[in-house]
């Protein structure tokens, strides 16, 4: 996507609006502009800069931006790199757009009020740094997941994370707090981050101590994902007691600490483990009922009636979780290797997290007993069969297809020769995958499926209509399969669409398997 | 423990106790009796059995007769068998004493009150199943768990279940309702009682439809052991809609479902598999916990501090266990396996329940690393090492010591040379290991201790101080180490023991380490 050299680079947003990254200088300039422009109409806050604006990083933007009843509490920058695959961030807020718009309709409105009062911008300027009071960063630090079953071990990649670490350390002023949301392999806000910020603060000569903390994000995707940073409770801890105050203060400050105190916890190294036992026990808790799945369709019960009557047991087991298609997302699929990997690299320890790579591999493998569905109604043979999957998305209502599970169905589906076809009614675009064709019109697909797959339980297709599946059928009613990965299809439907000819066949749906509704 | 054939037998009671064993005639004349008695004093009230004086069935049968604000609703005769290890229970209940009291005073009172009033009994006479419109089935059903790892396959223990179902066939009036509590591997109700039943029935050319329903307990340990019987949600199952009536109506006579509404589920397998997967859910939440005990230690950090911080999110985290020293009790460590049973003996499925079984291996192992741990601080060598070992019971204030993990610890104690001796303040008994000698007296081991171990989180545990705990020690303060595998020692008092010259290390305690309290 870059272009040559000489010539000026494009970003392209989500909308396929093409942005012309701006060189240093201009950069610069047009922060400087900014910054004069909000000092006149704000007087001098304290300034913030987001280092990183990808979900977290722009939402928790809009809400540290949005804090203070009557006027601003901070003049905050959200600052990212200037390449193409991230420049039209910058360029989006810079506007007093979200950059993911839809995501959230209050984040939308946040971003866009503070741009209107002028307490908020983005930029690709490091200057910024060197502004901030707070940085609070929200860079990605990923695991390399094609190690997981290496023999060499698994990878991190943790270069950029480390880059922007060293990027604060050359600009930062000596006292801002440098805040660190990232979700690390426990151990690194100490051995990465301090070390490395020290390392530059000690080449500009910097004496005074390094104000450094790290506190994690436990925001929920989905219409709530805003006040979900604003109104929840927040563990933090800091490498001294003057970090700790001033991270006390600063977080104190956007998040609705009355209801929702604050947990310090002894050192950085317990909340970057209690941020990774979180996603981990929810990594656990999903694959967990993976093979109760497999059970109740063998039994010919049906799971999510179990399921409930189990989920009454409120604070033992009404966390239980229903049967689904997969995992995906951001964090449940590489969190719980971030742990695996400090174990070994970061304490030295041949210590294997069992139950936690035994939750990740069923995880990532899930996807497939969709696939095994749909080949028992076809007698083992996919070939040539016209498929529609529906579902991009890994969660229901947001257009987020990071690590979407779908993935692993249509390469699975496309190894076994069929011929795949990909919808979604919420998320747009497929990044990951531009190679397949994602359509948002259900009809493009109409009168052609042999096999429908529901991977997502998307509003839109809960409230399909027995006309609307039938439509989807190449043979008119006669022959389509339906395999209900994610509880999309309720009973009575399931019936009526049996009455009409066709199969089905769903996760976690035994009862259905019992009433021969597969044959 | 059998007398001679021609003596008379004895049963013990756990405060040693000796009880004759009636003849059948005796049992036959007793039960005539108490049942003329009862009817002249309340009238003709329909008539409940329990079978299985147990835990659980010790606990229904009194909170039936308790049932009835102003006059019992019931009269209750509590079946077991008339053998050395189990009469007992029938004859101190016939004498309105709780077989085991004190599990919770609750009971016992219920039990006593239900006595006065005439309106409970209990009897080896099989002749109350004549009786009975109601049969509550709490009789054991286990796993050879030595069978775990065999290449054979796992086995269960069902003679005696079966037994049970064919002496409630041969006696069972026709319209009685039976209820099956007892937890099953899936498929049993109709699989084995249905089918016993109705051979029995066929037998004695009974043509009435058969009344049988599943529903099992929830039941928790601890001082509102009744409680929990009376005021908890409950799941049900039946093999017909009237049967399923019936339970709806006797069990709602008891249990308090305005509060807490009964959840009738489609099938008796269903409500099977209810109950299986909500204690291998636990089990797995227990384990999961495991390996990051572990990794706290290595780490240097508190675990403990760490959940607390973790389970302020309601609804999704809040059940997320503490480390502790092991899984007992008669549920878990064997239910999970009654489902990976199931899977494979019952619906000839090669089905693996993964996450489970590994939680089943981990929870079996967990004791072990409370001896790793005192390894640690006797330089790998416990031989000849005088060892304490507080606790045998395997929750705290209950005295239940099935399937103690204490058992795992002491036997590797013995197997790595050390002198172990058991105490705990609780149970007065330890039936499963009556070669050790138990102590309820901690003044019996003062002045000889060079190890203890707190394996159960005993309230008086918990409250000894500084000097009682130092009293313990061989050689005065100096070389007593202490591993705190239950949370027992606070910070405080660990801090201060570490001053008195003692070695502490804890399972999930990682700053102790980082402390030095090892060394």
């Amino acid at each position: 996507m870059t272009n040559p050299p000489d010539g000026e680079q494009y970003s392209i947003d989500p909308n396929g609006k093409s942005w012309t990254i701006p060189l240093p200088d201009a950069s610069l300039k047009e922060l400087e502009g900014w910054f004069t422009d909000s000092q006149h109409t704000l007087g001098e806050l304290p300034i913030v800069v987001v280092q990183g604006l990808g979900f977290v990083g722009m939402a928790v933007t809009g809400v540290i931006a949005s804090a203070g009843k009557e006027s601003p509490l901070y003049q905050v920058i959200g600052v990212d790199l200037p390449l193409p695959e991230t420049y039209w961030k910058i360029a989006r807020m810079a506007k007093g757009l979200c950059p993911v718009p839809g995501v959230d309709l209050d984040l939308d409105k946040m971003i866009g009020d503070s741009f209107s009062r002028r307490n908020l911008t983005a930029t690709s300027s490091n200057s910024a740094y060197s502004l901030a009071d707070y940085i609070v960063v929200d860079v990605p630090l990923d695991v390399d997941l094609d190690t997981v079953d290496s023999a060499d071990g698994l990878k991190i990649r943790s270069a950029g994370f480390e880059a922007a670490l060293r990027t604060i350390g050359k600009y930062m002023k000596p006292d801002a707090l440098v805040l660190i949301e990232t979700t690390v392999p426990a151990g690194a806000t100490d051995g990465i981050a301090k070390r490395i910020l020290e390392e530059e603060r000690q080449r500009r000569g910097i004496l005074e101590h390094l104000k450094l903390a790290h506190s994690y994000e436990r925001v929920m995707p989905g219409p709530n994902y805003a006040r979900s940073i604003r109104e929840f409770w927040r563990v933090y801890s800091a490498i001294d007691d003057g970090s700790a105050k001033a991270a006390n203060d600063f977080l104190s400050s956007f998040i609705e600490t009355d209801e929702h105190p604050l947990t310090r916890l002894r050192s950085v190294d317990s909340s970057e483990l209690a941020k990774l036992i979180e996603n981990s026990y929810r990594a656990a808790n999903i694959a967990f009922i993976q093979e109760w799945t497999v059970m109740a369709e063998k039994m010919g019960v049906d799971l999510f009636e179990i399921l409930a009557a189990i989920r009454v047991r409120k604070g033992t087991h009404d966390n239980i979780r229903f049967p689904g298609f997969g995992v995906g997302g951001y964090c449940l699929p590489k969190d719980p290797l971030l742990a695996q990997w400090a174990a070994k690299e970061v304490y030295g320890s041949d210590l294997s997290l069992e139950m936690t790579l035994k939750a990740v591999e069923i995880n990532a493998k899930m996807p497939l007993h969709a696939l095994e569905l749909a080949k028992e109604v076809f007698a083992d043979s996919l070939a040539r069969c016209l498929t529609l999957v529906c579902g991009v998305s890994y969660m229901p209502g947001v257009p987020d297809t990071r690590n979407s599970p779908t993935e692993t169905l249509v390469d699975a589906l496309i190894g076994e020769g069929a011929f795949v076809e990909v919808h979604d009614s919420c998320a747009s675009r497929w990044d990951e995958r531009s190679d397949l064709p994602l359509s948002n019109n259900l009809r493009d697909s109409q009168g052609r499926a042999e096999l429908v797959v529901f991977a997502t339980a998307h509003t839109e297709y809960k409230e399909l209509e027995e006309e609307q599946i039938l439509a989807l059928s190449k043979k008119g009613a006669r022959g389509l399969c339906i395999v209900d990965a994610n509880d999309v299809i309720g009973d009575e439907l399931a019936a009526s669409l049996y009455r009409c000819g066709c199969r089905l066949i769903g996760v976690g749906k035994g009862h259905w398997r019992k009433m021969g509704l597969h044959k």
